[in-house]
């Protein structure tokens, strides 16, 4: 069943439907927790996801389906359009925790998914439930990851159309290659993203497409999968924190949703906090957190370099603020220099992230620096995407050219001759000889 | 031990060493199969393998460390430097066979690496071992991934320096940016890529530096994994073939040392036939080939799109000629058409390659019209690098701009205005009320 996230109200799952018909408000699916209790104890869930791992075979050596009886049970594995995503890595080198000062943290990397972002976690489920209902088109308004996992894995189904629509010059190239390589429909549009999102629900109340952005509540299944995964590489004992930055909403509702129901479950014996960071250029849940979610403010979002994340009206705003209460959450905002200086960082240590990933890390160092997460604190940050998508403001950034940003991390290519003397010079080696 | 691939001379492993005293060729680890035929039978080695996938722990959660016996035993478990690179998928969906025509081609995305291509698995190695050995800093020449890939790895190991030669405006701003952003030392030298190995080799002759250019035979050991891995995902039923592209030979010849130990080691039954692909551009290997091997032939790298195989003088001819002629191979040429046009139909299958890749496509596609490849054969095509890291050339494509090229799968993306007459208009979705 989908259940209204506001009234409660109930409706089938099989209807194609995003918003509750009496209150307008965003459906979440409704996980027969009880039938998963009934089948199996905990341990033996555990055993189950863990046996799972050790093969090759799809879906269940897909990150996200191999908690298929959590995760839309009500698809049938025949339907499934998997590219094995998940199963991402939870860095926590010597390098990374010395450069943080904090001995207990990880970053789960998302960007280490087949099209380099969280996204395809939600697409997998997405995809195949539209082949499942026998959808023709899908459909999803973008600032980059979504419009890349929705084509990626729609071109993987004969017969299905993907169209994409996207902000016209609001993307990095590197993003907008991606849906356009995948053979989607891609329509560049003379508005943002909010702008998009609007045509997008003119459309689809008309037509019969269906749609893959974070409203929809059968993507955000498989985002559950971001926390519960990462639950598992910590053999089932919870961090202190999990911080993740936050656009529309929709993925710290997803990870909140898991957490939530992996307690239900009993799973896990606690529940961790969770921390939401957006930039300052975007922050309309922070203003909302701030103001103790008695009213949701929306903004018009201004330039940032993390462009993912640069939405003014969360369509996932209830249900983020919904979860950030239960979890005993925190929203925390940052700007552009703090971002590209706390992505630097990471980078240096050897893991790739995106700006966006940037806001996470540089709201956990402001969360430090304020006291509200300790140094010793286990804490799992999460990473939505792979730096490698946003190449050219991390080459901008190190060589000195992004305005009214200082790099304090720089570290710009040396242009030299193709001699020796010239490359002994430049590393300090001296010839003894 | 190291042995010659020449003379057959043969040297202590901990020597820093990469050529023969007696010849001058390069050496290979002497892996010691028969020690691993003495510790396990092959079912046993098999049952190992796939127990080791059913963890998330490093280092044998590692797609290259799960075969740790195989790959320099020598290293020490806790001096293991991994980002569980490896564990990379074998696409084979309904799109992609069908718009290739070949019911049981398989593509080994080696792009779905952490730094996007298959040089982590070499990397892994060769950053472990300097590490085992104590080195102070590593340093390699590169058109882009070798760097990219070495530098994710040393920013991993406290007090160990990267030093990085590139050739000046001959790699993508993609590539460009990795090595930077992971903060090595990246000096970008006014030669070609040829020319940055004859200064690097100058270099290393005289500093106690650490090279993990693929002439290192300890980098080789960890990129056999790419061919054992996929035997593994097969069950151990080898294809029939394996293509891949071709530039500096040392991945073919590690393709080819990991199939033929999998064979003496009792693992496959049968060993695969082997298609090395090489660009018109840079085609040396394809022209010794058609010379029957008689004679290396080096040639001055043209232009190409794909850059990462731009090499006139393979570093690993003799080894790639030898592992060729020992699994009954061949080796083809193609033009940058057919590399973009094979790269793009892949695109639209939903696996984002490089264009190295679409060259190992194009490569299958021209020796299946020449019926050297039937058509029923099961294939495994290695790609790579993953597309995102060309995104320019990509839209390049898409937008009809590169010169001497007619895109035959162009997909432009459209721009359009904010409104839902304009979609319905471009979706071609006709309102019924």
């Amino acid at each position: 069943m989908l259940r209204c996230t506001g009234c409660g109200e109930r409706f089938p799952i099989l209807e194609i439907r995003y918003r509750c018909d009496q209150c307008n408000a965003l459906l979440e699916v409704d996980t027969d927790l009880e039938a998963m209790r009934k089948a199996r104890k905990p341990s033996e869930w555990k055993e189950l996801f863990q046996e799972r791992l050790g093969h090759f075979r799809p879906p269940y050596a897909s990150g996200v389906w191999r908690y298929h009886e959590w995760i839309l049970p009500q698809i049938p594995v025949e339907r499934i359009v998997t590219k094995l995503e998940g199963s991402t890595p939870l860095y926590s080198g010597e390098t990374l925790r010395r450069s943080l000062d904090a001995p207990a943290v990880f970053i789960k990397h998302e960007g280490e998914n087949p099209t380099l972002s969280f996204k395809d976690r939600g697409m997998t489920v997405g995809v195949s439930w539209a082949r499942h209902i026998q959808s023709k088109a899908v459909i999803c308004a973008s600032t980059g990851d979504t419009s890349a996992a929705m084509a990626a894995y729609a071109s993987e189904v004969p017969g299905l159309r993907g169209i994409v629509l996207l902000p016209r010059d609001k993307v990095t190239f590197e993003q907008l290659a991606q849906p356009i390589a995948s053979g989607c429909l891609t329509l560049a549009l003379d508005t943002d993203f909010d702008g998009c999102m609007r045509v997008l629900q003119e459309f689809c109340q008309r037509h019969p497409v269906y749609v893959l952005n974070s409203l929809n509540p059968i993507r955000i299944e498989g985002q559950k999968t971001i926390g519960i995964e990462t639950l598992q590489q910590l053999q089932w004992q919870p961090p202190d924190w999990f911080v993740i930055p936050v656009g529309n909403a929709g993925n710290i509702s997803a990870l909140g949703k898991g957490l939530l129901e992996a307690r239900e479950l009993g799973l896990i014996d606690r529940l961790p906090r969770i921390a939401g960071v957006q930039v300052e250029a975007a922050n309309p849940l922070y203003l909302s957190y701030k103001n103790g979610f008695r009213e949701a403010v929306s903004v018009e979002a201004g330039q940032t370099l993390a462009s993912a994340i640069r939405i003014g009206q969360p369509v996932s705003y209830h249900k983020a603020a919904k979860v950030i209460q239960q979890l005993d959450g925190v929203v925390e905002e940052v700007g552009e220099q703090a971002i590209m200086d706390a992505k630097a960082r990471v980078d240096a240590c050897g893991v790739s992230i995106c700006p966006n990933s940037g806001a996470a890390v540089a709201g956990y160092l402001k969360l430090r620096t304020a006291g509200i997460i300790g140094r010793d604190e286990r804490v799992v940050l999460i990473a939505t995407a792979h730096g490698a998508k946003f190449s050219q403001s991390t080459l901008d950034y190190h060589r000195s050219e992004l305005s009214g940003i200082t790099p304090r991390g720089a570290n710009p290519v040396q242009p030299l001759a193709a001699t020796l003397e010239a490359v002994e010079q430049a590393t300090g080696f001296v010839r003894t000889s």
